[in-house]
């Protein structure tokens, strides 16, 4: 466990970089596509496949994790590496996204937030040092800050209150990360979609000694334009050495237009949710196999596909699975959105390292959203 | 296609069989337990999981796959084998027990049964003629006669009846099953538990040209004892040369009471029932992963078991993943219960081949059957 936490990008094309983040626990070949796994699981799927479709690290996420089974609980089972048997690196939110999304919140101030478990009721506090506490006890490799995520659109003045906030609980986190070698810790650039906002969040957060800087507070329901024009304002302010973390995001042509503006990092709910709820991603669009023109379609999801799951089972099984609401229909499709989205970060990696990324990135624009008006998740 | 159906008992031990059932899509090692696939996939398993674990048939419900996606598309989709991915033997039921349990029933006469579908409430016919051809439709390999399962307890006039009705039944079921090179049907001892009627059920299909003969009717709330007898009376009755089927049995100790009584094949619902509830089946004993007093246990099911589910997480992680209703709970419970069985199947077929049966099922039965009061499924 000796190896520190290094960034080292490998080649540019634009902005956009290849690279590698090292940890003790792995190496993460950025750009990365971090599954999401919420409470210890990537839901629907055995850790070794994830593994397996080239996912070299998965978010967990705090909130959840210290509401159930315990923060406490998973240190002292070994951590949750071990917990969830995933030796390889993690990254854990700070909870603060979801103490505002599930949670009914009881109290803000500047030491931090109470909130109601959606679980039992129960009134819980979080604040920037039980945030750190709770993800060093995780034994998380990458440590997010704690932040007040507003929700827009939100007035210039709570976007602003909420921005400095973060800004000194971002402090707070940071001591109370302490050192912990072979872990990283984050900063989180907030500020709404108000450029100055942005800009004077990411120079005071660049000024701090975080290994590694996220965007928070986008992909929540603003056009992709303002997403992507909130990027350019950001993203020439954070170092060139340090990994760059988009939160949150996103679809396929988000995450390539974000990587063409500097990203390394990505986590995003779509391909997994969307496979819980009858929905494929496919290299030709989305398909929702709920729909009855699939029923007797014996082609796979994609015969070319190495992946199993969208290789070897017809669209006519899987819409009879949807429609029955057979585990094996969620499992299937969960599988091979994961094993696109990995795909899809292997593509983009490979076209940065051959300079050709914005080729690729109207490869994967081209691609029409969806086959059908109900294709959403 | 050109292997016919045929079996073999390669040794006994007392009136137990250790053998071999061939057919074109492979071999079926006996005493064998089949899996339920019952829509069409063996709820929360890959099937190249379920074929790992050593299942070389699994069971498929012509009731559920009649009514969706209904088996004439399953035809022009190549069959059930190519639907469910699965290229190995498949025994199909006639449905008759589904009509009796699950649907709301309308008619039933000489000619067959009239019921509702529990889907969308459609009136449906089926009859013996129609149960065979439904099932040759899958493409089964293994097809059941069509039969009336009264409910018990039955009155002797009403077990009487039906155990006549399934024997015009089976007539007429074996006239329609015709001639399917490759392919086996079974006949189906009915009578309930009154000795004389399963005699004579025994002795009129024993006449008949089945390729194997099933043991009905059981394992539907009797005492293990009843079962028991009443296999003490029927088996002595069935040919040596064919395969012996008890359908839908059972517990461990059931499965190893029954082979030393000379059954050769099994289906129950059990093992992956109760994998999606919670449950686990181990060499110890079953395990209710709900209780709280495996929150903190840092073991795994079975620290030994060549499954990885049983083998490489805890009773913590499980019991969390269970209490927060998690999919991976249900897959991986399901995982080891199935190993679990196969195991047991397996280590029955050794030792009958070591002429240590007897001793075997002592070990079985001496393995309480459940840790906990709530241990069921």
């Amino acid at each position: 466990m000796s190896e520190p936490f290094s960034f080292k990008v490998a080649r540019n094309d634009g902005a956009a970089r290849v690279g590698e983040i090292r940890n003790p626990r792995g190496v993460i070949r950025t750009p990365a596509f971090m599954p999401i796994g919420t409470a210890g699981t990537v839901k629907a799927m055995y850790p070794d496949q994830v593994k397996a479709l080239g996912s070299d690290v998965v978010l967990g996420n705090t909130y959840h994790l210290m509401l159930r089974p315990g923060a406490e609980r998973i240190a002292a089972l070994g951590g949750l590496h071990k917990f969830m048997n995933w030796p390889y690196p993690i990254l854990t939110d700070s909870g603060g996204f979801q103490v505002m999304s599930l949670a009914r919140l009881r109290k803000l101030d500047e030491r931090g937030v109470v909130f109601q478990s959606h679980i039992d009721g129960a009134s819980v506090e979080l604040t920037p040092e039980r945030a750190m506490e709770i993800q060093r006890l995780l034994g998380s490799d990458i440590q997010m800050q704690f932040d007040e995520c507003v929700k827009l659109p939100a007035s210039y003045e709570e976007t602003e209150r909420a921005m400095r906030l973060s800004l000194r609980w971002a402090e707070r986190s940071l001591k109370a990360f302490g050192s912990q070698p072979g872990r990283a810790a984050f900063g989180i650039v907030q500020g709404g979609v108000v450029p100055e906002l942005r800009i004077e969040s990411a120079k005071v957060l660049v000024g701090m000694d975080f290994d590694g800087l996220a965007v928070g507070g986008l992909a929540v329901g603003e056009p992709q334009e303002q997403m992507l024009a909130t990027l350019d304002v950001v993203v020439p302010l954070l170092p060139e050495t340090k990994p760059r973390y988009l939160m949150g995001v996103g679809t396929p042509q988000d995450i390539v237009e974000s990587v063409r503006r500097g990203i390394d990092m990505f986590d995003c709910v779509m391909p997994t949710r969307a496979g819980r709820h009858g929905v494929a991603y496919t290299r030709f669009g989305k398909l929702n196999l709920r729909n009855a023109k699939h029923a007797d379609d014996p082609q796979p999801l994609d015969a070319t596909s190495p992946c199993p799951a969208a290789r070897d089972y017809s669209r006519a099984y899987l819409h009879h699975l949807v429609k029955s609401g057979e585990i094996l229909g969620m499992m299937l499709l969960t599988w091979a959105n994961l094993a696109y989205y990995q795909d899809l970060m292997a593509g983009i990696r490979k076209a940065i390292g051959e300079g050709r990324l914005a080729e690729f990135a109207m490869e994967v624009g081209s691609v029409k959203s969806s086959d059908e008006p109900d294709g959403g998740p």
